[in-house]
């Protein structure tokens, strides 16, 4: 049997549930068609007879492949929905299309299973959770170039997660302003710099000069230690400068580059892909307003497989006991989808990148978690508000990391390491 | 002084306002920056002194321009929250933000209004209900090529609202099958057709046979009548496709090309307009995802004030007592805001186009909340079940136009006319 483009929705309705997943399937695919009972539409010429019609219909149908019933609910998540059936209950629904009638390409997957069923009468809450594609799409979507271990490669560290920082203030720095903080963050022993998603290109701060005067502090600290710090350039904008803003950070040696996804778009993270040589840090920003409410939009499996397919190799999540309103049991969900395998024989895994409110005290839940040095720790806030500066800051984080691969209880691990002992306390402080 | 980027928001916050402000003001300027006066960043080098680092983060920090007290509700609309002031109450909130620092391409426009404050623990909702952006835009963004103006000198019709249709089934005809239905339509005397946001590009209709076969039907029936039907073809794909087949539209002599906005993002369309010589109907499948639940995401209104400068010339809407769950005040408002000017010297107006369950029924209330002929009425189901025949489902709702432009009853003006009176009847009783 040929292989289906599928997808899983958690569904609310006061409808019998059958028939709101009918409604659902209907409207990703034969739309609001009335039918081929009545005149719509007449049936000359090449439209043929009703039998053609209806098998026309039948071939392209959206085919429910499963339904189970989670259950009543007191209340509906969402305004606006009709009651036919009295309790609101939720399901978990897949659906599946065949790839003749929906095509090969991302932004055509996309419009398929997330169009306007969001706004199905039927429905009270409906949420993509799951998107899963042929393997075909392997050959129409590039997937990530560098993906976890390319990443690796152009870092030259193996084994442990890797630690990082976004450059704070969002905005505000010149780029030799900017290059300072990134030459302290260097200095410190990080792994892995970004610019922040509100950072592009403005008069304040200079794309090309600020590509300039970091990669500067980064080559310097590469020749005295012979290591060259990943700074993830975020280079948001339209297409042509996209491209542009890339080649200026090859010529430069950088070794990322980044696109705030939401803002840019599928297509525009695609031709970015295409023509890069360097590994794509995509970041989520403003993810919330698609994956905030838990029973409407996309959750954020959802979306990852498909921005994998487009080529990202870094993706951003929030972390563990995280500063924003997502609960840890999301930020796991979300981390393991980045490292499951799309198909078998070729995973096209992306890195993983934790961030907000992190800090070596955050490290367990991170760990036991998980269970995987795979991914970038963003934790600048912690980095740099060490009681003993930046170096021990980074120190104190590799520690962490080093106790709980080991088994050991940080707190123990702490004894006879000053800097991971002083992490803790001024975290914990910060929290209390 | 120098205009700024400004941002309306609705807040919901169970903190005392100002404090929840000022958090989602810090959110999308200086970020988790813990601020001047601790360790963050060391103060070496080009950073200077602390009162320079103050002086720095003042000049870029959102600005809180209002924010008024919407009173008090019940309950939360969104978990994950925090409490600090009992009560829970909504507020309307502005904020301002300088060119310098976030830069003139759109993307970061959108990652500045609508990044992660979507997340922030002080806010139990938060929706963006507009945006205004400083003139200067005008000259970085192109907004619409051909309007509302362009539009209509294209299909050659003034003073009326123009009639179409999204051919449906959505998926399922082969090209041939599609320019059958689509000569059907000409010939029942539309002005205007479109592919369904579901049809692109695939084995069973392919993209350029698909608007070979079509724009043949319309030819034929331009030629026979003089009157040159608009077809929007869905060219949604990746950048380099799309000005591909955009580049197919025209050599065949077609006059629109659509897209699926948010499958295609931002920079996609933009890089398409950017290429095109045709108008673009920008169609917003999925927009139920951010914009159903009404405390949380971004409303159209704002939204279509970044997709006109980007290019749309057209933009989709629901139609009023539509078969979705959007209410007829999200209606009136969406398509009121698509026609006020953009800058009074510069309108940039787009065309709106409402669709979902409309017929004659539907068209005292368009006509009593918009008062305005400017609009594409895409009514397929309404022309294709006519009991008469889609002839008559166009003439129906053309004289339904003409009855309430002229301030008559339908039901007075129907009586002499029986296309308008079969199409009453038969949309009553679909209803009842």
């Amino acid at each position: 049997m040929t292989p289906r483009i599928e997808a899983d929705y958690l569904i609310e309705t006061a409808f019998p549930l059958a028939e709101a997943a009918a409604a659902v399937a209907r409207e990703q695919s034969l739309g609001a068609y009335t039918g081929a009972t009545g005149p719509n539409p007449p049936r000359t010429g090449a439209l043929g007879s009703l039998t053609a019609q209806e098998a026309r219909c039948a071939r392209v149908m959206a085919r429910i492949e499963a339904l189970d019933d989670l259950g009543p609910v007191a209340a509906p998540a969402l305004p606006g929905s009709h009651n036919r059936a009295g309790a609101h209950r939720r399901a978990s629904l897949t659906l599946s299309w065949p790839v003749e009638s929906v095509g090969t390409t991302l932004p055509a997957v996309m419009t398929t299973v997330a169009g306007n069923l969001f706004e199905r009468p039927e429905c009270s809450g409906l949420k993509l959770t799951a998107i899963r594609l042929p393997r075909r799409f392997a050959s129409t979507a590039p997937g990530p170039a560098f993906g976890i271990t390319g990443t690796r490669r152009l870092m030259g560290v193996e084994g442990r997660p890797l630690l990082g920082a976004i450059i704070k203030p969002s905005v505000g720095y010149t780029p030799e302003e900017t290059a300072e903080v990134a030459g302290l963050l260097c200095a410190a022993g990080v792994d892995f710099i970004k610019d922040d998603a509100l950072q592009t290109d403005s008069r304040i701060c200079p794309f090309e000069e600020r590509v300039r005067a970091v990669l500067e502090r980064v080559d310097e600290h590469a020749q005295r230690t012979g290591h060259r710090v990943m700074v993830a350039f975020n280079l948001t904008g339209a297409v042509d400068e996209m491209r542009a803003r890339h080649d200026t950070v090859l010529e430069h040696g950088g070794t990322c580059v980044m696109v705030s996804l939401g803002a840019v778009g599928l297509t525009g993270l695609e031709a970015l892909r295409r023509h890069s040589q360097l590994p794509i840090h995509g970041d989520r920003a403003g993810w919330g307003a698609v994956d905030r409410h838990p029973l409407l939009g996309i959750a954020f499996p959802a979306m990852q497989t498909i921005w994998r397919l487009a080529g990202c190799d870094h993706l951003t999540l929030n972390g563990f006991a995280n500063s924003l309103t997502e609960p840890d049991t999301s930020v796991v969900r979300s981390a393991r989808a980045l490292t499951l395998p799309l198909w078998p024989d070729l995973p096209m895994t992306a890195m993983p990148v934790l961030s907000s409110g992190q800090t070596a005290l955050t490290v367990p839940a991170t760990w036991a978690s998980l269970q995987s040095p795979e991914l970038i720790f963003a934790a600048g806030g912690g980095i740099m508000t060490h009681p003993d500066g930046p170096g021990a800051g980074v120190t104190a984080l590799r520690e962490a990391f080093e106790a709980v691969m080991a088994g050991t209880p940080l707190a123990v691990y702490a004894s006879k390491r000053p800097a991971l002992a002083a992490a803790l306390a001024a975290a914990g402080a910060a929290r209390a």
